[in-house]
């Protein structure tokens, strides 16, 4: 007699990648509205460090809409679990702004005023960012030279930090579309220009996944 | 003829653990307390870190009563070894905070005024970052997956950076009842509200232990 | 019949020197006159780090002439490479730099004024710079012993780091020429003494070359 | 016939030796009167790992007398090779004092005014940062248990960064008697006090000796 297929395979996939947007959207809330803003990068870079190698052998450890799209794009997300993936990275980004705002609102802590992006040098910087961050994503855990390498999560987190670094004096430094909803929940960025992270977003995610392919050639 | 037994085996795994929560907390109290406090996450990361790696396979590295009373609860700790470990690591703890109290008054520095903690944020924020923080201890110490890793000192070393940077304007950062106990004895926090740290700590570690032991499936 | 050969081969891995490059520039032009000015070492180390994990198995990952040569001097990039790779980061570190102008110009933020180096105490920073860090790319990537290791990025990372750390005061901190065109570009140190760069990171490549094959003796 | 014999193997090694303790004790000195003092430990740190990893294959990595003492103590350096590597180490020191002295007086930069250690805190502070780095040093290097593991620079490198940041506002932060007498050549710390380095940090070796013979226990 068969064993008991286990059913919950997929969901707990939705679950580590719910968890992680979480974590992630609260650390940069929690970081860019507090005491220690300077270190936001650091924070952020260190915590996405931590979940790429506590969830990726779970999930993938995507914990961003932009890294789903572009990884089914590469082949290696299952149609059936892109939209999954994706609506979990943004619940747990929205309840954690949520959340994170319940705290700050604690401390008494004046709110930040919301930055309005400017939109051209914005759509360049996240775009840029969302590049790199995808197309290093997607040559250490999609190519075959480099399968089974274990410095994926050490190379991802300082990426992330680099670019955010960089950048988010620019855009605010989203290169997610569910940190850049996160943010402007937690009255980081405006809402005026909420939509130049979904765009810069995506569109740089799928730049990335045929850079990515290029540069590793045809039979990586 | 047999050759004597090492019946020090047991004690020697208590001096680890005694010895990594003593450097983990006279570390977060030197630098709360001192001119680089902004920094402290960055340090008690980095102990952290150190200790894993130099302490692992001697004791397990948990330097830390929630953490211990979590790989207990995934079978992976004797309970003949669970008191034990739990009072190396509160007397190692309790030792660092009153050394670090001389040192720090050898400065002239003026003592930090305590903090009398929010109760409900910081509870939250407690159980948050303890449950991240035992999540992926158990994720990359107890599961087949993982097995052999290389990578759990740093995954876990910035688990703690990042926690400590994104809730310790909250909470003071514990996120471990020892180190809860060392930084009221600092006067960083107040005893008037000490209760949060093991309240919040042991809840976030059992949850932790049925949070990973979820996401992993059954045959983890 | 035989399949039809692959052409791109060396373009490719000009495209990723090329992008590698460009990244790095445009990092430390952003952080030299963003509003982090001080991590731009951290920033710098962590985006190199990265470019060499998602890099190195396609072009080696220089992004930095002096490296090119170095490894050339040791036999391990192919005469007809080095110019190439030489004119492909010089490209990427010129464009980063425009860009990162146009970027900054949309913040307001005042243009810095150029420093002018010091000649003696900047070529020395330099060299010194230079000489460490070629010296760790070489050990960790042409020798025997090393062969195959996986820490390489992590080690030039930090190197990078500390040596930008310990060195930007003097002389603006690049120990790489196309670094040196493209801070020079935004306005961070001046034309007048922008032959420091050329000059010191060459030699030091150079001398970095010697250095390796002597301290890792005949059999390396 | 024979090929003739490699007689400079050992000078190798005190080659590196000395190009260690330079590189460490450089960015030490130029740190902590530079612009970015409170990174000091990071960029120390840093500098460190990047060391570690491009020597250890070739002296062991040392670059501190206190070091050397305590691995000669277990048996892993022999005894011909004590002397040259402690004088290598503060040759490299003393020469990197000198020439950090250099640069910082042509920037123009105010001497430092050396502050004389306060003696108690100061040798309880340098004692317990040289058993800890000591320790961890033995652990990762002379171990059956963790024999031929590649995280040893990075743990080495957190480990110096997280002592150096508790301990560094007692002390000056040496925990290795060739950085002490490089940090009061630099004016750092005052010349009345400096025979607390080589007393703490050589006592303190000779300590970390005896602990991590018994933590590993007799098999070790």
């Amino acid at each position: 007699m068969a064993t008991k297929p286990d059913n919950t395979g997929a969901f707990r996939k939705y679950v580590v990648e719910f968890l992680g947007t979480f974590f992630l959207v609260i650390t940069i809330c929690m970081m860019e509205a507090g005491s220690m803003g300077q270190f936001a990068p650091i924070a952020t870079g260190g915590m996405l460090l931590a979940l790429m190698y506590s969830g990726f052998h779970i999930s993938g450890g995507h914990f961003n809409p932009a890294v789903s799209l572009a990884t089914y794009l590469r082949g290696k997300l299952n149609s059936g679990d892109l939209l999954p993936y994706i609506v979990s990275q943004f619940i747990g980004g929205t309840l954690a702004a949520m959340l994170a705002g319940f705290l700050l609102n604690s401390t008494g802590a004046a709110a930040p005023s919301p930055k309005v992006l400017d939109i051209v040098p914005s759509l360049i910087a996240e775009l840029l960012g969302t590049i790199l961050f995808v197309y290093v994503f997607l040559n250490l855990t999609t190519i075959k030279k480099t399968a089974g390498n274990i410095y994926y999560g050490v190379a991802l987190g300082f990426t992330f930090m680099a670019v955010m670094f960089a950048f988010s004096d620019i855009s605010g430094g989203a290169f997610n579309p569910a940190i850049g909803l996160g943010i402007t929940m937690a009255n980081i960025t405006s809402w005026e220009t909420i939509w130049v992270f979904p765009l810069a977003n995506f569109v740089g995610g799928v730049l990335a996944a045929f850079l990515s392919q290029f540069v590793n050639g045809p039979e990586a």
